[in-house]
């Protein structure tokens, strides 16, 4: 029986010290604590570890985290939507994102042409010199074949990244695979649509993504997976793991709860119905903002693998 | 300027009736009343009407009122995610839906081989049903062409749904197309995959598709949307509208806040910033379950519509 | 077992056909129409019916209803926050409050003298007229005696309210009980302290309500809660049914969630671990805006009781 | 004009950097960032602080945090719901609270006599040895006097808990006074009644509180609040600072949401509106679990104050 602690304050107290004391403070943070143990479970059994996001973690400055994350061995898998493909892509070429208000005039933004993504802004020359970015990049890749998988694509554009915290570039020199089901949803299927229509035997093959996510992984392998938000991206890891036997471990952090059935909210129990997540799997839902609640539990599990050898340090 | 009125029951209070007083109550009752009046003024407009959700609505028995709203020409464009094509199939071919309990105990579900949606349940015999349909269409379908846009294979599997409730049946026959960004994502994407491995030149083209959501409306039409949920469903339409000069009208429906910077949680306002939804459109959101609130909101539009001839009565 | 059914729209349909569609439709729904059937089983077992809100609710057009339901013999004991006391005082004497809009300009407001509750407006008029109505009132109070309960109280104000939509004056004329367990949280609280500085010997005793409330009930009656928001009104009215043996009826209604382990997002689950909620009965938690929500399972309700004669038609 | 930065962990991290880093990542982690530097203000301007929180967050170990707040002077004013009183209470004479689930099968922790709130549970044994504790205090309390306000009665309870850990005793050893305008409505409001049943002249004067309430501050003071969760503790605190003027500095953390116009979900701009937030004040708003979001952005506050010898160290 673990009982409820008194929490204090030191100083110079450490963000591992502070999850430490998570463990028996109460609420959501308890279940931090467990997430926080949980990757580091998922670490030891040398999971193969499924890592994903929505486009407006990669609006934030989680971005250079998740690259990390994968230059540490933390991710073996990427499931993730289109937006932070694109938005990885901007910021590796120098696109700067603002922080911005909630709270904004939305028609005066419009008319200066800045994009609102909750409190962050995005401009749309970003966007611009993104489209100018990406048709020389797909000439080049239909100059190499004509029938590409998203993944493959991705591949390539992240080995002519030069930006250390590009997602896609450390994804490419680490060889994880990213994968996003739904390519075509944002200004990268605009713009994959005007290149075929010059080069109508171009074809992004997403069924061939299907099986390479597939393989990705197979029956005998320890699972884990780190979902952070909902929607396509939770689901298209788990749903892939489901046909490989399930998940052993399973960390969600999503504000979405579970009263309306959607997948966002869709809980690591629900998931046990389905064989997504194993019976006896660690599993644990934690109820928060991704962008505090992610790096307190990750930097408390990158520490204790640290102490242990079982990652560089930084 | 309006007050609030006091509420009060009458017998045979009819639905219309109960939201002519939510105009008046306060709080999301109010922006529902708007969420109403918006729909008909969508359709009085003549606008071109995006309807998207995501698939646990289809799980629900809104699959059959949106079959119904095809019907009745409430819907010229839908959005969705490739669960509801799944289940709206399953339910066409007789597949029967369990109501659960949100409270289950999971790995007894598990056992019994039920997979709970919040508090629904899908027998794995509803998927190997659907297995055993799925594989004759996709073989049918490549004996017509062997490269389909989702659209358009979704258009063909409609035509042989024999359930007026069908959302793909309704769809076929009154000429809308069902866009689905990521159709591999589930059951269906393990199929199309399975065919694809002995059909090598079986292609799913979803650029097409997204060339073909741009082309159903365009600068000139009036654009309106009514947005069930979040996830990419929402996004998509509201994407392709954007790139159309934006919306007139727009209905959003969701259980997520925008705290947290996600498209689910994102508002009207938001997306005025994006120029998604133009800057003097009438748009509302409307915070809490659709099950709930979808059917309040669209019984009093198709009452008000039908009162004016603009609909056929049912 | 019960399956999932296809909702349809018919012409004219009632809010109780309505309600009989969400027994078998999902989600929240399907939730919401539990609670119809617990109220009226409620009903009809005689309970004694608590039933409480925060004071949003009667700054929103419920107060009416409300009203009408102590009328109808609805609820036996109201238990509120003072908020609500002072709205219904206003609102009795013909203040109007105001529709607004969730994203006012709230220095804009302020400066017009307009107090914002989400989407209503209050005016700071209506608060000085409450103010030279109040006066008067606890004067009267003094000549008849100094130490009161709040709740007798309250029960003297009602009598002298002439307006049939008071909540105050149907309890009044009904011998509805209110408890207000924090009498002094707000304008009345401020007036009652005014008033106390001249008249040293003037004492409201709240120790006395709290026998009140646990004598407005035993452990022989059988007791229903509708608990409508949380705050200190839902668990005063469960904490004194615990007192008294437990309650066999329980509806919640909240927009409240319970990962922060907050009593506006308790669930009926967790009162049964308390014995708040026999284990036994029948509960149901609803999440949602009250202000949609509440009208459509009570109408149903009320349609279903006044059809078998148990409550006078309206 | 500030831009989004990538996140990177370094090894041993303190939270102060993680706080840092948190002002340019984005979301939630912006506000609470936002929030850190705004109670870092409020202490260096001297603000009368006002620090509010509800029961549950006593449940949770924050109990000990805010005892050690009180001590280190960054807390002048405590407002709370009467089971932070009772729990603080139970644990300063060593009741232990134990970590439980959120998913517990609620009747058999009834069975064993187990209370939950959320994940956390309590006994019925520390009930009743608080019943045996509190009778002999209010003995002690009535031969002093016979008329208490809550907060007298709350000092002198202070004055006899020895656990440096006790909210109570250290707000009594500070001269801190809690207030708690619902003081019945709990375990402490049963045991009053059952004293005031043998003593008829014995008084909780809870006018008199609002007196002290509102003579705590001026209107020539600064002043700020720290609103932990909803309900009458935040609604009493801002409400007694509008009487005197408003306030200059609030940060407001809670998980509930604006759209149901709660005064748990109020945010600090509807605030405004009414004068209870001065419109030039800094004011913030944290969407989140206050077990997770309060340790992070106070302990950054504290070590900024305490690099300038602001506070005490520890």
């Amino acid at each position: 029986m673990t009982f409820v602690k008194d929490f204090k304050w030191n100083k110079g107290m450490q963000v591992q010290e502070l999850v430490d004391y998570y463990q028996d403070l109460g609420f959501q943070s308890v279940e931090l604590a467990k997430a926080a143990s949980t990757i580091v479970k998922m670490k030891k059994a040398s999971s193969k570890i499924f890592l994903t996001f929505t486009s407006n973690m990669v609006t934030s400055g989680l971005r250079g985290f998740f690259a990390q994350l994968i230059r540490l061995k933390m991710a073996d898998v990427i499931v993730t939507t289109v937006g932070a493909i694109e938005e990885d892509i901007m910021k590796a070429k120098g696109e700067k994102f603002i922080i911005g208000d909630f709270k904004s005039d939305d028609i005066a933004l419009y008319e200066k042409g800045i994009n609102r993504v909750g409190n962050l802004f995005i401009t749309n020359e970003s966007y611009a010199n993104f489209e100018n970015l990406i048709k020389p990049i797909l000439e080049r890749l239909y100059q190499k074949k004509k029938r590409w998988s998203t993944s493959e694509m991705l591949y390539e554009i992240g080995l002519i990244m030069n930006d250390e915290n590009s997602i896609l570039r450390q994804a490419s020199i680490n060889n994880v695979s990213i994968f996003c089901p739904a390519i075509t949803d944002g200004a990268f299927g605009f713009h994959l649509f005007m290149f075929q229509q010059d080069h109508q035997d171009f074809i992004v093959d997403v069924v061939q993504d299907f099986k390479n996510i597939l393989l990705s992984t197979n029956q005998d392998e320890i699972k884990g997976v780190i979902a952070l938000g909902g929607s396509i991206s939770k689901h298209h890891a788990i749903f892939s793991c489901l046909l490989n036997g399930g998940l052993d471990y399973a960390v969600y952090m999503t504000t979405a709860r579970e009263s309306s059935g959607s997948m966002s909210g869709a809980t690591t129990n629900e998931a046990k119905s389905w064989g997504k997540i194993k019976d006896d799997s660690d599993a644990v839902t934690v109820i928060g903002d991704v962008t505090i609640n992610f790096p307190i539990a990750m930097i408390s599990a990158l520490e204790k693998l640290s102490r242990e050898g079982l990652i560089k340090d930084e």
